[in-house]
């Protein structure tokens, strides 16, 4: 057998690995759809989604610290200064990100009427999808012309 | 205080939110790196990862029940078969989801010397990398230009 050659490097310092480290977590993915729906505070947030409150809180303490979502104090006349949430640059960032999931739940995971959310281009008002192109320029046609490889940043693995 | 749209619209088959409950998981994320860089195989991943066994066994099922790796039996010489897990094609289609995670890591998460792995363009040898397209075939040229909106499958949330 030959082995991958993958085998004999090291994955430290993934950046897939350590972007799922921050977001590979259903929950944390669920509010930043809402807050990129326009959903920003917290009753809002349990209004329209299932996730019980003391995770729905640590979840949102986790974006903070991560630098992901930002609070913004707000005032209802007569109630005390709450919070709401905003997307950073770092969680602007992040909307290639669920652009893709999207994406792919929408060919494997739609109901047939279609997602009950999606993305816009602003002022443009067209639907945002995703495409994978490479180096030399080339929109890459299907996934099957992708393929893993190590990166600059690869190490030998040692035992 | 005007209430956000959303706020009336449920969420009720969001495909971000199915397709965070497949995948979204850091570990999952972390085997599907692995397949995409040509590790197969059970004691492999346990030597490049460092997924706790038992949890990597559940997340292979789980991979395999949703249809997005397969088992494929080998034998090495003197050894019991075995089984080794490829991509299917609906797990292939998962590949934008990686690059899409791996330009966000790369970009606020990275070492200095840059990731240990990355995805090419078969053939070509480029690095892939992700953009986001309009329907009017914009390429979207800042993620503050992208928006959510309610799609076609919205329906009226009810109390």
């Amino acid at each position: 057998m030959t082995q991958p050659e993958a085998l004999d490097w090291s994955s430290e310092g993934c950046t897939i690995e350590r972007a799922a480290e921050v977001v590979g977590d259903r929950w944390s993915l669920v509010i930043l759809r809402e807050v990129m729906s326009g959903i920003r505070r917290f009753d809002q947030m349990t209004v329209r989604t299932s996730i019980p409150r003391q995770v729905l809180t640590d979840r949102l303490e986790r974006l903070v610290a991560q630098g992901i979502l930002r609070r913004e104090p707000y005032r209802e006349p007569g109630q005390r200064q709450r919070n709401e949430y905003r997307l950073t640059d770092k969680g602007i960032d992040l909307y290639p990100v669920l652009v893709a999931l999207q994406q792919w739940g929408d060919r494997y995971l739609a109901d047939e009427v279609g997602p009950p959310t999606e993305f816009e281009h602003r002022g443009c008002g067209e639907r945002v999808d995703m495409v994978l192109r490479c180096g030399a320029g080339h929109d890459v046609r299907s996934n099957r012309e992708v393929v893993g490889r190590l990166g600059p940043g690869a190490r030998p693995r040692t035992a």
